[in-house]
């Protein structure tokens, strides 16, 4: 394994193409030098000590046994580097130990994580979620217990969503919480696929679990967010929440998916009574657009593999010379470094208090950068050869883990119909014209533009079940062209003839196909209905 | 796991798309009951004998010890049917035990078999081609020894090509053979990826070997091909071939990957001396439309799963009610249609003895439908939401079974090299041309012909290393129309209503991209030359 964080590439997306300079004055202590000093310095920690571990980990994966998961070797050495560097809270307040930079500065930073090694990522992942649920929506108490430890990376935390019955339609909940005399509630339920829900790393997990109040209105308006400590904070007792069970996944085998079991287990209420859902919502946005980024990630940890191996490779030449295999690492490359921008943009948005811009991106970014990472990944496969096959030649793990990211955190199709149905619709169109007329500007990307402008269009205006048909469709051509267009920006604040060859490549394998989009976007229910599956 | 031979829609792509009727001089026997029977008794093969140990043989695998390869546990059984049935000699030789029949029926009972079960259909898909090899290739005396016991399953046969030096470019290959006195040759050196290279299902296993005869020319000028028996004729003693290791692969566990080692084993030349490549060739056109009918195979199996999963599986009302869902559905039988009828012409190509078009169709039917089984596992991976990265779900093996097909049997990278030089350089595009007409026939895919015309006229006058950059996408396009026009002239045969709902979605879903593709086509060598990479 040698992943080198690619440094150049990514200070061209975040401060060119996401234009990190317009944080300046919400983050006046944020220096070139200073992000520079960052990127390299977490980039030294993705590729010395969580590469190394990346296919060990895959191979050992995680074991449970008698209430307890094991990971994988090197995994503990690992984590505690991660915390002693101070990266949990980088962006975090820093009334409770945190850095307050940038959140943008922090995804980039787990964006060398991520492809280092995305089974660990998740965790940090995982826990930067937690620590925004409690600043966002926690009462001061809550702060006080939580927040420095989450910080500091000495506990790690996680998101409690999914049950057996209730994956995309949180509103199918059961997991009830019932009040107790001293405030708290007593949480029973089970709930599944929870990452990183329980494991040996750090001596207590802050659990943020969606319940039932008993009594609560059915569906989704009867949804509460309740903290379960592992341990409970008084008395340091075990609470009653236990992993009671590993899935075994295609891949991100070092990292556990765990079947939690509450039984009467302690909670508090974070936030208000039944507004669970919007509270879990707010930190939606920011988890989609971390598992964008690792789209991104593995999408550059398998094209760092595959060129290594293209020049290393010998067939009638080094395989580098063939314009078949350039064509596939050019197009990994193009396509990462407009995925990266397509992240770091929104996460840019999002510390400017550009909601608009950060909500219409964020299913962009989430979905369109998850899809381009199993594609880069399976070119990373093809470039190997039958080495690509072999598990023993690396290619395959990113192939498999990069699977993952379209689905959770809300599959793609529900990333399409959020971009329908809570972006589109809720604004009618605005955040996205303002998109268009920003692509407009630039004359390379000006068609697909004036595409985008149709469809949006037709969008707005089609029935329910004619858009959702072409929900997915609409958003592949949207986050094509909003990557595009921020590409054009950055060239435009900052000329680079890399990224400018790079940016043509991508008009002419990319873009040119965004006008035949629109048969696509507009086939309408109909034709889906009327046939016989 | 729940396969079901999925006989309308083959009949359909064979009798309507493929014209199977075209055959009917030469094949008078065949009526349709016949094809009717054969389809269905296949089907039953697979879907209540191999289809049932695809899962438990992904997860067991196969064990190499004492050189002794021992294979999943029900595999003997189901190979013992696969030959009681007499599957294996469908469309071989009657003088040796075959069935005469047209190997586009053989073609059409393999794909219920990969569908089924893929890692078990490549031992039969092997055998094939040492069958094909002989027939074609073989002496008398060598037919009379081995085509007998590989017609009716008693033996199994593999191909040896791939070194570890020489895998695309098998010019660099350097097993060595050296003559002995009793006109036997001496054959050491070691190959790898040998798919059933050992097993313990047949008492002998019939290697086709290349190597270079001592003193032969340099390069792929001076390779000979040779049958290397497990265990020679004449006494039944064992030869001095064995397996030293197996690959630990990605998918396809239960098929054994093989590293063989040849030290001094005994073979005979089979052909010409230093013609090997050819007689390879000639063999290979069939495996590669094998490979390619895997593709389409294991995209119905996964379409299979993700229909009656979707069927089942409640969120907000049952999943495929869901117009994103139902997208992803049709995505995926539109194009497996359009595979199936693609790989099914290319096999009546064959039986027609219309070698020009089989030669066209070859490249695409290989590349085209392995991509599209890439492609529609992960639609069903996808459309399983977590369950589907979950190995309990049973789309996951989907997924990774589907990604060797891509890769062996020359990369489509080679096939869209092998488009571009052999085919389109070959006969000055006018077997592409008469396909082209063909599609012009077509209202609907008219304007995608003509894209193709010109794309072809470009790659003709292009700089080689121009057109190699713009291959591979050639290649799609030339897929996509070959498809389309053959399902139009299905539709022009045989009109019926449900394939002509699905040929229109296919026609908007995918033809409709084609006109882009011509900037793909016209990139150029300089794009990907003047980068660094």
């Amino acid at each position: 394994m040698t992943y080198s964080a690619p440094i150049a590439d990514m200070r061209f997306a975040l401060e060119a193409c996401a234009d990190l300079r317009s944080l300046a004055e919400r983050y006046p202590e944020l220096d070139v030098d200073t992000l520079v000093a960052i990127l390299e310095s977490a980039g030294q920690l993705a590729s010395e000590t969580l590469a190394p571990i990346n296919r060990s980990g895959d191979r050992a994966g995680v074991t449970l046994a008698n209430d307890v998961v094991t990971t994988a070797p090197g995994f503990r050495e690992a984590y505690d580097a991660y915390k002693a560097g101070g990266w949990q809270g980088l962006a975090a307040d820093p009334a409770y130990g945190g850095q307050g930079l940038p959140r943008a500065v922090a995804l980039a930073v787990m964006e060398t994580v991520h492809s280092a090694n995305m089974s660990f990522g998740l965790l940090p992942m995982l826990t930067l979620g937690a620590i925004e649920a409690i600043e966002t929506h926690g009462a001061l108490d809550q702060k006080q217990l939580y927040l420095e430890k989450l910080i500091t990376g000495e506990w790690s935390g996680t998101m409690n969503l999914t049950e057996p019955q209730a994956g995309s339609d949180l509103g199918a909940l059961t997991t009830k919480a019932v009040p107790q005399a001293d405030g708290s509630y007593a949480i029973t339920g089970q709930k599944i696929f929870i990452t990183w829900g329980e494991h040996d790393l750090t001596p207590n997990i802050i659990h943020l679990v969606l319940a039932r109040i008993e009594g609560a209105p059915p569906g989704s308006k009867g949804i509460s967010m309740f903290i379960v400590p592992k341990f409970r904070d008084e008395d340091g007792s075990r609470n009653a929440v236990r992993c009671i069970g590993l899935e075994e996944k295609m891949g991100i085998h070092a990292s556990p998916t765990c079947t939690m079991a509450y039984e009467g287990a302690q909670g508090w209420l974070i936030g208000e009574e039944n507004r669970g859902l919007a509270a879990m919502f707010t930190m939606m946005n920011a988890a989609r657009l971390h598992v964008g980024m690792e789209g991104v990630a593995v999408a550059e940890a398998a094209y760092q593999k595959a060129l290594s191996y293209a020049r290393e490779r010998t067939q009638s030449g080094p395989i580098i010379n063939h314009p078949d295999v350039r064509r596939m690492l050019m197009t990994m490359r193009a396509k990462i470094q407009a995925g990266r921008a397509l992240c770091y943009a929104t996460a840019v948005a999002a510390d400017r208090g550009d909601h608009a811009r950060e909500d219409l991106l964020t299913p962009l970014a989430k979905a369109w950068s998850t899809d381009l990472g199993v594609e880069a990944a399976s070119l990373g496969v093809q470039i190997h050869g039958g080495m690509g096959f072999v598990e023993e030649g690396g290619a395959a793990q990113f192939y498999r883990d990069a699977r993952i990211a379209p689905i959770y955190e809300g599959t793609n199709g529900i990333q399409a119909l959020d971009l329908y149905g809570r972006k589109l619709l809720g604004d009618r169109g605005e955040a996205m014209r303002v998109l268009i007329e920003e692509a407009r500007a630039f004359a390379p990307i000006r068609a697909a533009a004036d595409v985008l402008a149709e469809a949006t269009d037709y969008m707005l205006a089609a029935l329910r079940d004619d858009a959702l048909a072409g929900a997915s469709a609409y958003l592949a051509l949207a986050g094509k062209i909003a990557c595009g267009t921020l590409w054009a920006q950055g060239l435009q604040r900052a000329p680079n003839a890399d990224q400018q060859r790079l940016f043509d490549f991508y008009v002419v394998t990319s873009m040119s196909r965004a006008p035949s989009r629109l048969a696509e976007i507009k086939l309408g229910a109909a034709a889906l209905a009327d046939f016989a599956l």
